[in-house]
């Protein structure tokens, strides 16, 4: 099962810091679309991005950890989504360049090895 | 066991292109001090963390794992593997805050939860 983290106290840059949080929103927003049965949506507070928030992170054991940022609430919860199924399906976390959506190609923040080799 | 993956391809902001890459440097900085016992070194071809380059990784089973950016060859070798060894003793990979070396507390670049809570 892949997990897909969205920080609910992540704010935009430039957001009104008395707005709600972008973090909570972009929550709402992906829970609200079709949530692929391959993944679990988890707030998480705080994935430490804070200067890309918003930010999410994909997850599996024996996959390879995405971590993407400068998510807009407003426009990428569909996106993310078919991301993370992309990336459900893969076999270690590794989805094709020219697969993956816009935003993941260009948001990265950072990626970690599988804790335990995905071939082994 | 603690893992510390160092990405070898990094490049510093501003670096020359055409130099030896700083990842590279990092790495053969820090196996040259003394590592941990708890601590296994993991050189890793691209963390994505490229606009924070040079990059880190600190994780291990059941611990939160931690991404810092702008790690300084030159500067940073002994303070990484401190910043290391504390993690690796921790319960959770949440190391208190003032316990943390400068480093740590002020480039991170992102943290994920663990894969399977550490209190279950």
């Amino acid at each position: 099962m892949t997990t897909l983290y969205v920080c609910t106290t992540c704010k935009r840059e430039g957001a009104d810091p008395d707005a709600d949080r972008d973090g909570a929103k972009l929550l709402a927003a992906i829970v609200a679309q079709n949530v692929p049965d391959a993944v679990q949506v988890v707030p998480v507070e705080c994935l430490s991005a804070c200067s890309n928030g918003c930010a999410v992170a994909l997850t599996e054991a024996g996959k390879w950890t995405y971590v993407y940022g400068r998510m807009d609430p407003d426009l990428h919860a569909a996106e993310i989504l078919e991301g993370a199924a992309k990336y459900a399906a893969s076999a270690d976390g590794i989805v094709p360049w020219r697969d993956r959506p816009v935003i993941f190609r260009k948001q990265s923040v950072a990626r970690i090895p599988p804790l335990v080799p995905a071939q082994e």
